[in-house]
């Protein structure tokens, strides 16, 4: 079986990643690549990485262009994905990069993105619990924004197995590629490097409301999350910190199970041995997450890190292998868990 | 007045920012510049930023080749202080800009440290609440480490003017500067860029005694941390994220009273206006800290963010401030708020 | 003697940077700070690490916000100097951190510029051959390029006392801050970090006729350059590799005799020891240039290495350096060489 | 066919790569990791980006644990390939990613090594005019040095063609990983990064004759080469900045036409359409060299800048297609020409 599978926003970083998995999957073919002011330029001026894919030329984002693709990946500004999944028709296989989709509660969309909401596809977390049979034969998905992918696997076999209080604290140090391609004098170079800031400090951040939906949902009632996102001085990956008090008599070999029940199973997702702490140089590239855990008995709190790529399984990395799971493909199809480092 | 200052531990990271804010200290003349392993080289191949110096020779570090100055800062590994300290005798000022004499319970020196306490001296944070009057005239200064000095900083004024519950979670992450000059893999350069990573966690770092100790002391009751210490690609800096449970009736205006309260009477740490939000690369070389604080309202808690030079202000800046005051100079004699930008 | 001072272009990086140095010159008053599009915002939301400054207010950039100030630094756009340093009349002292002055030719302005030659003032490059006399009393200055000050200091000796062909070749690698703070997309941190780039390949590099001019002074007949410019991960710093063939007969040791003899009397000029290579980081925030050279016995060809950091020496540096000419001060008044490292 | 493969030196940069290849190549089966002082270690300690590797343990490099596969590759420090290779036996396919084997000249390997040449095996550069018939079959291939191989690609067509005078210049710039894991204190990352070096200046360093063999035996006849390498603050990635002046009546359609004869058929190195200039981030990962050429017709020289990953096609991804050229396999197989960006 060959896929016909399209790419909206070509030119910016989830676009180019999402065609560098493509590149590397057996089932794919690249038709229509699709841009915003970019159209008409080649790719290789754009995204020089994709040498195989240098002499194509971008096409302008439109339904014609997208339209009698199996798939179309969207790596669009909000608010733009609903128009267009609408006209694709529901033959089409359409997987959102893009956060239009992913809350469920109109409230929150309000609060967090402003305007209405457009609704909510199935959610592209597929290691959550019960979601991946959500994903099977799916027309229609939200891929996870990054930092509620790593902080919610950091924490979730604790909240299931009634481990930990609903009361959870992420502090996540990002690489700059999450914040897009567009150019903004604090994301210049001269500014982040040798710089960590913080930023939607208080639980302003976007990704909060989608932090709470995932755990709460787990926990069959409301988690209670403070989230805060940090810049660090590297291109991709992220690094949560998420704590939450333990619950009486739960000590670090109970956790520990947990994890493992929870995580052994999963194609894309670690737990380290004892003893050994995560870094985002071992999932660069990768669909892997790479979670380890601790108790800290003087504040009785479980201390989980988790670190992923946010470009790959963080946005393009989901939304192949939600892909998979939609066609009905071996769900690691074209992915990976080998990481580039150093 | 000229001071006579030696330096031991002249070319490591510790000595070496000693050295550079010394060369800009007006009433210092610079004396004796020992090493362990390096005696005997041009300061100028170990340092070569610091040009005035690059002809002088290190020295031993002995009893004789510190003797007969004014003061001594000690950047020395644990346990070689003590006896140095002792054959100095009463009339040298010693700034130490090791762990050996911070923690003042002899129990969390063993636990966290091993082997017996060997005391402890008045502890090099001025802006502690009282602790600027104990520095002044003192004779021995135990200079605070570089996490707590800016962890402790971040949360204090809440601390001390009952705005929060004494249950404090810091994420703080660092430059590597913080861990020496000695060479390990794990902190090659091809490791460390590129890459974030988590470790000490679960409350094993040695700087969580001494953020105990100061929170505690300020609260008048023991106060529970929970610390994870971050590193990040950049040599300088760290950013710690402080939070804490506010307690009833606490909004954001008192919050920012009770810091401008404790911070505005201080040189060196700021609070910065509403909306803007610390960045370490604002801090560098600089003895300035940084702060901004936030209520997340839906978590109820303090999130206060702070970042410092981790050798300026961090370890060398204090210790030069600690000196300034144990001589009675104007406490900012020869430091800065000024940062090297961008 | 205090000075008062304006900065035109104080939100820019050289802009900042003179301010930084400013800060630290003690015959000076910090006057108006002028800007273009962020005119009305305060200091420190634009240049949080120069604290003293915060909450000072940018104006527009005028004759009237101007004037009345002895000395005016310009940081502005290619084009605008030369209507402000007519209006500010001859009194005042106007020292250009911009190109519009430092060519003498108005053919290679054309050919590199565009558009017509607006003149040209003294060159402020005080350790060329009989410049710094023209600069004492000087009332208009222009400030060289980053890449032609540390270029030309590598290899001037060499040239002046006729050691090598007057063919030279420089690749020099630089921090991006040299593109200045206007965002644009190859800029941003996401590119760079983990990057090294060519561009200006082909002696296109508007500073290639500025080191021809600089080494043709001094050679008395025209020297060929040939000039390629790279990008590297870092903020600041530049490193250059210059070489050229040697003429018979020359070897290291009179190849150091040269070097030692021209920069043992310059203040900011120092040439290393033998067997010690030139790193940027020595000179972060410093107005030191350092320089080391070789003889590649198999090629017969000089290669000397020099560093600077851009924004120091090889832009704000050099403009306080050449006010304190102008003005009659100690030239290195406020100035440095002392280097923030590591 | 499967081919059972061996890593000597699997805990270094090198053997990691390699494995990170080698766990994409279809062919493969990946049988003994050996190392020195790692032995005994689980590779998941080490090499924690290799995750389906991870519970491998690494044993002793001994001629036991090494015999008995079909490919060996050796990533040992110098002189230790010879003993190895001998005790293989012939009908063993030996892949040497050190230098001991790619020499051919005694007295070169004396004069840049020291002590006894061990001989010179088949030189891994199949793009090298006539190279590729050498190393199909081949039991015994030495993996070219990182700097040469993009030094020689940048500049082989122009000599080739005669559009050159033999007397080429090269500096480069490279990334850390190139100097290997062993701990040494100028390559911590607190040093590195913020941080640009050269070293090795002057025509001492051991790549320089590597790439004068490999031009001289193109062109014929000698080729001078001056040779400076820079460290810049990056993990990953060689830039190449090579000239050499142009004979008469070449200009840039000529060069041009000589590099696309010699690179549109390889797999590996692309010449980038004008106006393009190449960046390291583009091939990080991959086998790719990306070229470009300028004429800078002021001083007629040829300026070409090419970027390879040093890690991948400059040490093992150049052993992988070494390997398959050795087995008559695909030389693509496993190998990829997409990099990871940003």
């Amino acid at each position: 079986m060959t896929v016909s599978v399209a790419v909206a926003g070509a030119s910016g970083y989830a676009g180019g990643e999402v065609l560098r998995l493509l590149l590397g999957h057996p089932d794919v073919e690249i038709g229509a690549l699709t841009a915003g002011s970019n159209a008409g330029e080649r790719l290789g001026a754009l995204q020089p990485h994709l040498l195989p894919l240098a002499d194509r030329v971008l096409v302008d984002t439109t339904i014609e262009t997208l339209s009698g693709h199996d798939v179309v990946f969207l790596g669009l500004p909000h608010g733009q994905s609903a128009a267009i999944a609408q006209a694709l028709g529901d033959d089409t296989v359409v997987v959102d990069c893009g956060a239009d989709f992913r809350l469920t509660d109109p409230g929150e969309w309000t609060a967090f993105y402003g305007g209405a909401h457009a609704g909510s596809w199935p959610y592209g977390l597929p290691e959550l619990p019960g979601q991946r049979e959500l994903l099977r034969g799916a027309k229609r998905i939200a891929v996870p924004g990054c930092y509620p992918t790593v902080s919610t696997l950091a924490i979730v076999p604790a909240i299931a197995a009634g481990l930990v209080e609903p009361d959870v604290t992420v502090v996540a140090a990002s690489g700059t590629s999450g914040a897009g391609k567009a150019a903004k004098p604090h994301l210049l170079g001269s500014e982040v490097m040798g710089n960590a800031s913080a930023y939607g400090v208080g639980g302003t951040h976007r990704h909060t409301p989608e932090i709470v939906q995932n755990l709460s949902a787990v926990h069959g009632a409301p988690v209670q999350v403070g989230f805060t996102p940090l810049l660090v001085p590297m291109a991709r990956g992220i690094l949560a910190t998420v704590q939450a008090p333990l619950r009486d008599g739960v000590d670090l070999g109970g956790v520990r199970d947990a994890y493992a029940s929870a995580y052994d199973p999963e194609p894309f997702v670690h737990l380290l041995p004892e003893g050994q702490w995560p870094q985002t140089q071992s999932v660069l590239g990768s669909n892997a997450v790479q979670v380890q855990v601790a108790v800290d008995e003087r504040v009785r709190r479980l201390v989980a890190v988790a670190v992923v790529d946010n470009l790959a399984k963080g946005t393009a990395g989901a939304a192949v292998q939600c892909m998979n799971l939609a066609l009905g493909l071996d769900e690691a199809t074209g992915l990976s868990t080998i990481g580039l480092a150093p």
